[in-house]
């Protein structure tokens, strides 16, 4: 077996949408090459017919992995330097906008060293917990590049697969100019943004930060993220600058369709719901945060009827951890209509999974213990993932062929974002008394 | 030291509402007899007064407890067997009442010997997630006594304390007869419920479970529990019935004060919360089951204003995390008000806490660790505990003065769960393809 191949025997596996027993793999350069249910036959017979099944093509060994294995789960919104925040912003009353001060406070300070540091700390917690890709939503531009550079470098070494997009904040609100911890933020213009940016990944922060004049600049962008109507206050701020919701506003601009990703999407009208439907925009949901934030509960299953594919993020990092996020989408829907069974596990699944486990598809592989305190006798399927395990309950996790993270590891990364917080002296930002080694 | 004496050093120790490093705890007959923060002046002059500090009376060896340490956790609302369903009614539509269905099939075949395994290891759960207390809300009366000695035995064998609440239900709705599963919950009358249960705990199932003229036979118990409100649907019936709401029936009839617990009180009026609040009355939320179960968000924090004293359940055991139970008393409320800070962590800590680190309490004792990669760089404080903490945190958990469980019994306890609930097979009582050995 050559240096960039491998093969598993996978003792369960989401496959082809349902959960199959002693699924064969095969990695190639980063890709599965075979993917093979060899059943329950293999246990009945003691032999297998060749004619039947597939075999590992390159001789080697095969690793048998016990446990339940999905595909790679894909986390679509994060700002990596939040992870400074957990647990820090929970002193006293406030709503969205008091919590923002203290983010700003953070931010502020954020030198690219540092930076590096947190980032692939939170990168590699968010790897322990399943999620093998992230979308991080970077405005810490300023010193520019070194910013960038920093995450970029950090999810190399955390082994996660990056889209770095580089975010568009020229306004602090409605024709205000940007100020304080914003002033890094800002390119001056979205002209200027784009003179630096070129044709890579992009995002507008909101319609609050990029002015309607220059929203044509985002025309045609792939992949194009943008923050919407995660507050009413927002709502009301863009309908009194431009008459029309933010969703109307992208829209008319040209900025909605299937390379669009809008973030959050909590407070829509109806004809929002239809115009993000019909242009088939994807929408990212993150429960943890909305929580968190106070932020309310969006109309993300009506918004799937609509047309919308539905992704998750970890966004805030209050939590990070897929499974939460994903039953919270269910959970939320449960609270608001008092009835159950919006979303089945399976479609839950798919909206997690960056991919499948599929011959041609990313070599991502994340193994759940299926018989832990959490999720022992749960039936070790799709409903074992979604509505019993945790972050704390993955084994393994596989990136492009590559084994990333094992449970021994948790110790480990826990000591990394230790030490990375700890430098950060974030306890002293937030006049609380820590213990700053 | 003899055999009923211990002495730990706890690293952070939450000490009379307030977080404290180096407290020295010394237990005797599962008893603390001292609690002594030694501060951060024993790493100051390297050796301490003797004015100032008290040490172990007793000579032997003090464990030193790396982490969080905080007072054990009351599990105040449990349905043991309800540990098999989780996971597995997760398929279609449905509400609190269709779920009720798939509960009653595990209700009807569970045999005395089943329940011993499936309840042990359901505590042991509890236990390594940090309950070290739990109110056990029994109506598997029949074939009795041996539905609840089961309970006993597996509560004494898991180490976790154990208040057995037996259960009152003689009636399926208002007026009508128990049917199908719920036979075996029945005595009859409340008259010879009474006549079997003696002057133990007890619990009124609900108002629909026990006729009106009944409701006398439990006036002076004390601790007395009872379903109250969980559902619109039981609201409309005791109106259409009595001509009164839940809460005001049972205050009508006696049953309010301090030693009564309602379970839920989620659908409440203005009056109702006023009569709770007035009498004193305990209400137990279970934010994880309701999340679950579609019940709606509650009342918690005007409850808490109006007088009720608060505290936490698994119920259900969707969920077995006393940490996600307290966050979701805070984030319920954020969720519905879009603010931020209902309740301090000190707040949900409180409620949270079966009694406190302080002499004369039972010595339990749950430590966190700090450094996982969620507990992180948190600040290793309240908020910690409650904002980022998970059960699987929990490094070590000590009951009455001794050692129940540490982190690395989890394995052997998600192989107890796994093992009980294969016995059961519970995945052919829902239809599923499930895999029992």
């Amino acid at each position: 077996m050559s240096e960039s191949s491998s093969a598993y025997l996978l003792e369960r596996a989401w496959v082809d949408g349902a959960v199959r027993d002693d699924v064969l793999v095969e990695i190639e350069d980063g890709r599965f090459t075979s993917v093979t249910p060899v059943g329950q036959n293999l246990h009945l017979s003691g032999e297998v017919s060749a004619e039947k099944y597939r075999f590992p093509r390159v001789p080697g060994e095969t690793t048998r992995l016990p446990g339940l294995t999905i595909p790679g789960l894909r986390n679509d919104h994060s700002h990596a330097f939040h992870r400074a925040l957990r647990g820090r912003t929970q002193v006293g009353r406030g709503t969205f906008w008091t919590w923002r001060e203290q983010m700003y406070d953070v931010a502020a300070r954020l030198a690219p060293d540092a930076y590096f540091a947190l980032a692939r700390a939170t990168y590699r917690e968010m790897v322990a917990a399943g999620y093998t890709s992230v979308s991080e939503f970077h405005y810490l531009h300023a010193p520019e590049p070194a910013m960038g550079d920093a995450l970029r470098s950090a999810a190399a070494e955390a082994g996660i697969r990056i889209t770095l997009l580089d975010t568009c904040y020229v306004s602090s609100g409605f024709g205000a100019p940007p100020e304080g911890a914003q002033l890094r933020f800002s390119d001056g213009t979205a002209e200027q943004w784009a003179a630096r940016v070129g044709d890579g990944p992009a995002a507008i922060h909101s319609v609050r930060a990029v002015p309607r004049e220059q929203l044509h600049v985002f025309r045609g962008r792939d992949p194009l993220h943008v923050h919407l109507s995660e507050q009413q206050q927002e709502n009301e701020a863009c309908l009194a600058a431009y008459g029309v919701t933010p969703t109307r506003l992208l829209h008319d601009e040209g900025l909605l369709g299937p390379g669009t990703t809008v973030v959050h999407a909590t407070h829509l009208t109806d004809d929002d719901i239809a115009l993000l439907g019909a242009t088939r925009t994807n929408v990212c949901v993150t429960p943890t945060t909305e929580r968190d934030l106070a932020d309310g509960i969006g109309p993300a299953r009506r918004l799937a009827d609509a047309g919308c594919r539905i992704t998750i993020g970890s966004d805030s990092h209050a939590v990070i951890d897929p499974f939460e996020e994903l039953r919270g989408l269910e959970m939320d829907e449960r609270l608001v209509t008092r009835e159950r069974g919006h979303w089945s596990a399976a479609e839950l699944l798919a909206i997690g999974a960056a991919g499948g486990i599929a011959v041609g598809e990313p070599a991502d592989l994340v193994t759940i213990d299926t018989a832990s305190p959490r999720t022992a006798g749960t039936g070790a399927d799709e409903h074992t993932a979604v509505f019993a395990a945790t972050g704390a309950d993955v084994t393994q996790v596989v990136i492009g062929g590559r084994v990333v993270a094992t449970r021994d590891d948790h110790e480990a990364i826990g000591r990394e974002l230790d030490a990375a917080l700890s430098a950060l002296m974030v306890s002293t930002l937030t006049g609380r008394a820590g213990r700053v080694p």
